[in-house]
């Protein structure tokens, strides 16, 4: 990221009527909201819960941003992952790039993976084991 | 975990007919048995998948685990979470203890929590914003 640009996180949720997937979407956008104060992080949903992800982009508006990264707060890939979200956020199906107007300009969109396998998760689950333990 | 015992994790995947979950399930399992060499990984998977549940649990026959921490590899809770694993270890319902015998002995599972609103998640989910500016 360039010195000049300001990056807006959005974590997009599957949504659920259970309340849990929103929570945990929901905290997960709020501690890296915390964890970097330069950033702006919006949680939106891909159904059953609100803000919409469409919504959730819409409040991005004033807020500064010159680039949007969307990130699927999915374990895995799949079709909601390769097709479904980025017709939502209206990505190209090739590039998973977009824009979108926000203030009378346009900004670009960026398309993270899932959360997939990682070190990290490797080491959340290594502790939800020895939670359990105690 | 006293010095004298062993630790069996069983990482709990959904299953899916698509290849995605499975991977990351099998792929995080790898990990921990990589970063804690005392600890025996095993996956299992709720459906579509194999080994299932059942066959992961029994898979520990002969490796000498004293205790075995079964692990949801789930973003959020739901009824999987808390009744359908659950049932399928056959855990008490209300302490989500249970006893399995391996190798002749009767050996201790307890159950973890999914993964759930975590700092790592947080930081995984930033990452995976950052990667995708590249």
């Amino acid at each position: 990221m360039d010195e000049n640009e300001k990056l807006g996180i959005l974590a997009i949720g599957h949504g659920s009527k259970l309340p849990y997937n929103k929570e945990v979407v929901i905290d997960i956008a709020n501690r890296i909201a915390e964890r970097h104060e330069d950033v702006v992080v919006k949680a939106g949903f891909m159904e059953k819960n609100e803000p919409t992800v469409e919504e959730a982009l819409q409040s991005f508006e004033g807020t500064g941003v010159s680039k949007i990264a969307a990130v699927p707060v999915f374990l895995a890939s799949g079709v909601h992952i390769t097709q479904d979200i980025p017709e939502i956020l209206g990505l190209d199906p090739e590039t998973k790039k977009g824009r979108i107007k926000l203030n009378g300009s346009e900004i670009s969109i960026v398309y993270g993976n899932p959360l997939g396998s990682d070190e990290l998760l490797a080491e959340l689950v290594y502790n939800r084991a020895c939670e359990a333990l105690d």
